[in-house]
């Protein structure tokens, strides 16, 4: 006779074993499958999802729950898989599977009509797609909201405990030091471009050198080419994508580090968790304060980039930057740009707060697919003082919407918050931390991460894990502090 | 109200869909995963194998098929689902889900164990392994049969409708003409091995180009290299993956033809019938033919040689093959060897045969696993006049039992002797075959195995689907006199 956490945890483990699977066809879909195999594919992943959402909405969890809610006795690890169990379980019950299944096609055939109108330029050839996605996570967010916010509904998949008017208060803060900073930087001297070709065998072989400093254990994950980077499992295989650039050898490298942040964060958790609810990144602002640390706060350091300007020059020889300080301020560049995923560490944020508010109000109704393109238009005109010049460059740009991401956007500004308070108490406690980097040893910095986040998992919630990391609350102010002092000291001259 | 035949489709549209990406799970394993990964997906291939023996042991399948066998009404396609539907279901229902899963989750594991065996060469280091998964097959096998023959039960899984009695009848015709050929080619002088070093970039580059040359569609395909050549997949996503060899050419562009056989079969069969029990190769035997067709018959015949021989010009430069005439010798050069998959085509068959008598005793209990190194060493000495040098040569090459594929060995040479008598019938029906292949153009012949079987998928019985396409019975003369045929004109001088 099992106990019912034995059979809770059984079929726990098979669902999640389902589930990896399920991730690990969305990476190949991006890396390896051939173009004609697309619509096959739809109903492939539709298949999956209809399994996933039947085992979710299992009407025996609703019956081992009752049996052990509020019994766990002080057990940390068993109350967070009851309570993740119970997010789960009343998420599914309350989504028919039908329209479970339905959002699980239509998003597999979306995101290739995203992709050809991008390519064509053509928001029109996009809208009438982006409408039934729209209408289907409407049809979501209001099942799952019993009532209350859609949109807050929607969030709780990304980012649970978060609600748009707190990520609304917070954002208000930030945006004004934001604006201030950028608005200083505008006067300063642009840097030079690196100059010529970098050959990509080499980008990609160097890419694969700095994943390694980073601490990414290749012998459970790889990298391929993509043309959307991401990081995609968990446990003991966690892969990555990059691209390159001929021009610019920094897209690769810095796509690389962010996505490494990710899988790392994945390779890090506790072995005992795999296949439990516990056993992946408890959030999605989790995850993306570890990408943007790694990415920003460590791999665009002063003393980093100067042992990678030295690697670099290993690698391409001469490429038009004279010294580590002038490649310090190439790879921070403050440079106006349409491209969320190209800006720089100052702009970025304007670009997620813009998505913020007009996904906001598509969600709750009061601003239409057919008026969206002009919407972004008039909106990205008064936050960066210039006017789209292609759908592409604005509207298009993200691959998000076409998959039914409403509601992820916050995060990446959520997590640059929690990277912003991370990084402040990772440099109290490792005060001689430069030293390390300027060598390219970044494993005090990643050990810290490790032990003091990454390898909880879900073992707490978003908020909890992050405020137990920095040993305070969270404050937009150490982003903000950071963000002045790194900028300002990079041109004293202003 | 959906009738019980709609109701049956949708359940196997989905369980099919299911399969898929179990299968491209089995692609990612071989081709793309990291060494680390190899236990969690050994976990989530039994949450898979589980879930898919839930859905086909699912008990309204059995109610489905009450209601609806006897009464399709001279529907072909209809008859043929019923027939596989019944055939699977049965199948499922008399394995326990238990031990389906203990299946997959052992061979999962065993595989990694094997190549390690393999690698050592120490085929005790194997032994263990191998005994549990024959433990597993022999139980499966009395489960399937019901009191009946337990290898007979297991080749149904490759080869429904074929008996063991019936195929040691066939093979023992074959043996006799075999033999008396090998005995006349090594009196032959031997042509030259080719000279130098063949890049692999290269080598793949063509072997791309034969692909394409036989039919194989890249837009619903991919090539990879992988330790073991296989096809895998089903409608429009299936895989190839072929290996190279610095100093060897031919064995990448003959793995790649052979599984261009398999794939192309695959990529023809009927669009209606994709997601359904006909939307697949009908059986291994079959499947054999068709890649055995596309490497022998048609890619080592004097004809298509003489074309290929120019693009290895075009590619290689000179290689030490002076014309043509030796070209085509050397592909088809009758040599010793240890290694099945690298016979020719005259010797090939005696290592399946041997396999076949091994296994059938292993099976049938009459060969421990103990004594099978041994067994092995005897007869191989004894059917191909020397001793085995090492066990990566002899009991441990092959995969196949390592993974639990026991009744799979007869399919290939039952294969050969279908591909024998496709070949009779398709060139009777093409009598100016040679002219267009020596131009480099299959599409007359992949046109008419498209046509005359490919397309049909599952709506035959496996020999049936063979004697439709040839016009008459099977019978393995028309292998023994292509082969007496080709190599005795090859060699006119004895």
């Amino acid at each position: 006779m099992t106990d019912a956490y034995e059979q809770l945890i059984a079929h726990e483990r098979e669902t999640s074993a389902i589930a990896h699977v399920a991730g690990r066809l969305s990476w190949d879909q991006e890396t390896m499958m051939p173009r004609g195999a697309a619509a096959q594919r739809g109903e492939e992943m539709a298949a999956m999802e209809a399994v996933l959402h039947a085992r979710r909405s299992d009407a025996r969890i609703g019956g081992w729950l009752a049996e052990l809610e509020g019994g766990q006795g002080g057990d940390p690890v068993r109350a967070a898989v009851l309570r993740h169990v119970r997010r789960a379980y009343d998420r599914s019950v309350k989504v028919p599977a039908r329209l479970a299944a339905e959002i699980a096609r239509v998003t597999s055939v979306s995101q290739g009509v995203w992709a050809e109108a991008r390519a064509k330029d053509d928001f029109a050839a996009f809208a009438p797609t982006l409408k039934r996605v729209l209408e289907l996570k409407r049809e979501e967010g209001a099942a799952l909201a019993d009532g209350g916010d859609v949109y807050d509904a929607l969030i709780q998949d990304y980012e649970p405990g978060a609600s748009a008017a707190q990520l609304s208060d917070m954002f208000g803060a930030l945006r004004p030091a934001l604006v201030e900073l950028i608005g200083e930087m505008r006067a300063a001297p642009q840097p030079p471009a690196p100059a010529g070709e970098f050959p990509e065998a080499a980008q990609m072989a160097l890419s694969r050198r700095v994943a390694e400093a980073f601490g990414y254990d290749m012998t459970r994950g790889r990298i391929d080419k993509a043309v959307h980077p991401f990081s995609s499992g968990s446990g003991n295989d966690v892969r990555i994508t990059t691209r390159t650039n001929l021009r610019d050898p920094f897209n690769c490298l810095y796509s690389t580090i962010h996505e490494v942040g990710h899988a790392s964060y994945e390779q890090a958790i506790s072995q005992d968790y795999l296949f439990t609810p516990l056993g992946q990144g408890v959030s999605m602002g989790v995850h993306e304060s570890q990408s943007r640390i790694y990415e920003n706060q460590l791999g665009r350091s002063r003393a980093f980039t100067g042992w990678l300007f030295g690697r670099m020059r290993d690698t391409f020889g001469d490429f038009g930057i004279a010294d580590a300080d002038t490649f310090y301020r190439v790879v921070n560049r403050v440079h106006d740009g349409f491209i969320r995923t190209e800006s720089d560490e100052l702009q970025y944020n304007l670009h997620v707060l813009l998505r913020f508010d007009l996904e906001r109000a598509m969600v709750t109704g009061d601003l239409s697919v057919d008026d969206l393109e002009d919407a972004w238009n008039r909106r990205f005109e008064a936050d960066f003082g210039f006017a789209v010049d292609r759908p592409s460059n604005g509207v298009l740009q993200d691959v998000h919407w076409s998959v039914g991401l409403f509601g992820y956007f916050p995060t990446y500004s959520l997590g640059n918050v929690y990277a912003g308070c991370l990084h402040e108490a990772l440099r109290r406690d490792l005060p001689d931390l430069d030293d390390r980097l300027a060598e390219g040893d970044l494993s005090a910095a990643t050990g810290w991460l490790r032990e003091n986040l990454q390898r909880h998992g879900g073992l707490y919630e978003p908020r909890e894990v992050i405020e137990r990391a920095c040993g305070g609350p969270v404050d937009e102010t150490a982003l903000t502090t950071y963000l002045a002092r790194k900028f300002r000291n990079m041109y004293p001259q202003i």
